[in-house]
């Protein structure tokens, strides 16, 4: 619980209202109660401020007497950053405290490096070497592998797998289930059969990097697999040897990149989308979900993939119709050859008729 | 191994028949031996009843005389289902019995509550104010924790994640490297780089649920994802933050289902698909494995998007010619305009052809 | 470190240049300094062997003459295998020994029976009746449950879950958080909901086998899941219950298989790809990742089904466009009527334009 006036004392903003009225939770306009607090960030929802029951919200400068008009404001120029840092105080005000110091149960190698207000759970294993920073939170059934390097402020949750000589700088979070520095995926042809191409490399992550449940990050081959600085990744996303992502780049789940793609800097890529290997991808491109990029692309923009879904009767015939497309066009051809342009508008073959082997 | 009067008496049907047989194994019909017993569900199957060697077959009463005509029979409404529950029979006759009690490697907070019969496999962790239901089993390695409630007779297989304040109703499963409760994926951006938006909710489970292994469903951002009774969800799932999934609904292995979505009751989703984020699918609603569902959809029906498959030589023509579709679209309407219709059959300018932009 | 002349006595090859030079690792040809052994396998890297700082080069007999000019090289017929075997030979010499025996926190069943040189390490669980074949490494948190088999050599790294009556042969590799045996997925309908089909069958897998972090096979519902031998699974596929996969096959991350599905041997699958169940791909099929596959693959070859990536304005004309692709079929059949072929080259009615349902 808080009062309106610890929040904006805390957090800055212009408090329009009760400086006083205690908050208990913070909550989406649509479900809010009087003692909550809600914000509006996107415009879509502008609708919901008259009919919230919020006791507070939080909106932009351009609302704020629409908003004021209904009960207290809080006036921030970007008020979807203003709730993130009020659930970043909420969650340190509520949260219990990551326990101090190292579970009895715990196995740490005497040769591995600790700094101060290290926090080791249940059962972790940290193996010989490893070096782990000052405030890390190793979370229950976590494992370290030999030499490895967890930056100051760190968090690992539950049941990571962090790999020997793999390292993350500071104040990055893994969640539970990550797999960090596995070998990457990489045989040689043989009479006998495949054969092995032992993983040499590491994974080098930068600061402020979030990993989600059950990703996975494999060790480079020759050289590192590197992860920028302030790198979002979700859940179940696979990252293959020798990957390179650049600074403040965000992938959604379920998201494939094969090795040595090269992704730039605040590249944003949508869920179960999947990069081929190989290839560069450059700054501030954004890949729509579900979108199978095959080739570098190197100049920014939006870019999209997706067969459109839907009813199933309607799509049977036109995937059956798709098989012939190239016979279509064809045809057309044909047609237009049979009936020329006859005005002086006509602009000759087109030029798009070629035989486009990018695809 | 059980005399077929022991199945009838328990899971009844008509048997026609030496009720003495006695059954060592279920088998599928093309694979059964004379000491299986095998059931016939799929008429796709039907000519496998003249040459299999199974020893008893459990049919509908439509085939009950060619069913007979070769040997023992049990006559039931539905084969498919009376398999199933023999299956649920067989299996608690002949499997390992989980050891009752809490393994002396196990950690149990002497706050969490343990109700009558319940099992904590070997090393797994049981924070404070966990409340475990009767009958409970826990796996080895699997983490619970602290105020994560599991319901009665709810089953978690080794090294399961249930994050703090989760909660499952009874009777479910939760599959091996299953992580209930990692933060969901949500980030605002900043001058200096993405803020974290702390996950303050849940996630809420109903009755009778299985979890495939390895699937992650996040908590809440604001509020609680919700799962209701029910619901089947196969292998490498990932169900982002206040996701709300209705009842009976089955979702097949590499789903992604994008934050805030909210699926109906009795939905169907093949395997690989992908639904996006702030949307609705409506109960009765089937989509084709492979599927992008960037929509709401309102309607029960079987809904697919996907690019079907050919040679490759085949395909690589059809999809350069594809990147040209609506330049083609462009050349036939030019042509039907330079060859105007001459009958009375003449339907006027096609509805279909205005520039749909609901892809 | 290695001399050259270690290298060759160990792995052949011949050697032009100072037998003496010490190289200290291995590199690919654009970030090789003069201490390195870099190998140039693809031609489309030909250009790099003019400009590498490598102390060695690893060359195909064409290249010879071009390799010596510019210093020491090693000639063999497969410059890619002869790299595999040199990582294999490197890693033997540089890696930490997995240390042997059985870590005092592991908690190993008596009726488990372990041959010689087994390794077990930190806090795995053994569970009764698990035989461990002779040489093989257990990781860290690792649980094998009862009655499962592991052959002679393979190794298990931290955390990896494979279940009770699994089996697995000799030199098989199990990367972190893989989940080996959980159950196949399958319900009957009945009017009270789901019922679960108990899942009686296990996981069989041959030789040689890797399988990647993450990765899932479920055992099969009646009969086993079959996995052949030198099957290569990368990180976070989903096999599923009573797939069936042959020998050599090698399949990238994120592929989903469904149930009964059969792959044939020397089959390569691209990640994100997906397998329907109950269908079979023959021998030697490349399927492209991405790619759905939803009936059977009765012939060898390459097969693709991938929406092009575009810039999404262009995308969302031709997606729009593509939702009428029956529809412009129909008119330009309805063209084709009204201006009919007059030459000797009319070949009549086009053969591909039938309705094909085989989508």
């Amino acid at each position: 619980v808080a009062a309106l006036r610890e929040i904006v004392e805390q957090l800055g903003g212009e408090l329009i209202g009760d400086a006083a009225l205690r908050i208990d939770r913070i909550e989406t306009l649509d479900s809010a109660t009087p003692q909550a607090i809600a914000f509006l960030a996107n415009p879509r929802y502008r609708a919901q401020l008259d009919t919230t029951a919020a006791g507070c919200v939080i909106v932009a400068p351009a609302l704020r007497d629409a908003a004021a008009a209904r009960g207290a404001v809080i006036v921030t120029a970007d008020p979807y950053l203003y709730y993130a840092r009020l659930t970043q105080w909420w969650a340190a005000r509520t949260r219990a405290a990551v326990p101090a110091g190292i579970h009895p149960s715990a196995l740490v190698d005497p040769s591995a490096r600790l700094a101060a207000g290290v926090s080791i759970g249940a059962l972790a294993v940290i193996e010989a070497g490893a070096e782990i920073g000052a405030g890390v939170s190793i979370g229950a059934h976590s494992y370290v592998g030999q030499g490895a390097r967890i930056g100051a402020g760190t968090r690992l949750h539950a049941r990571v797998t962090f790999h020997e000589r793999c390292a993350i700088g500071e104040r990055g979070v893994i969640h539970s289930g990550a797999v960090i520095g596995a070998d990457g995926f990489g045989f040689a042809p043989s009479k006998s059969g495949w054969q092995k191409i032992e993983q040499l490399g590491a994974v080098v992550i930068g600061d402020d990097v979030d990993i989600g449940a059950n990703t996975c990050i494999d060790r480079g081959a020759l050289g590192d697999t590197l992860i920028g600085n302030d790198v979002k990744l979700d859940n179940l996303i696979q990252v293959g040897h020798n990957v390179r992502i650049g600074d403040h780049t965000a992938i959604a789940g379920c998201v494939g990149i094969a090795g040595s793609a090269v992704i730039g800097r605040h590249v944003m890529i949508g869920g179960a989308a999947m990069i081929s290997g190989h290839l560069e991808i450059a700054d501030h491109v954004n890949i729509s979900g579900g979108t199978l990029v095959s080739h570098t692309i190197a100049k920014a923009g939006h870019y999209t993939g997706v067969f459109p879904i839907a009813e199933n009767a309607s799509w049977v015939k036109n995937a059956a119709t798709l098989r012939q497309l190239h016979t279509m066009r064809e045809r057309l051809r044909s047609l237009e050859e049979r009936l020329p342009r006859t005005t002086a508008t006509d602009d000759g073959p087109h030029d798009d008729d070629r035989d486009d082997k990018r695809a």
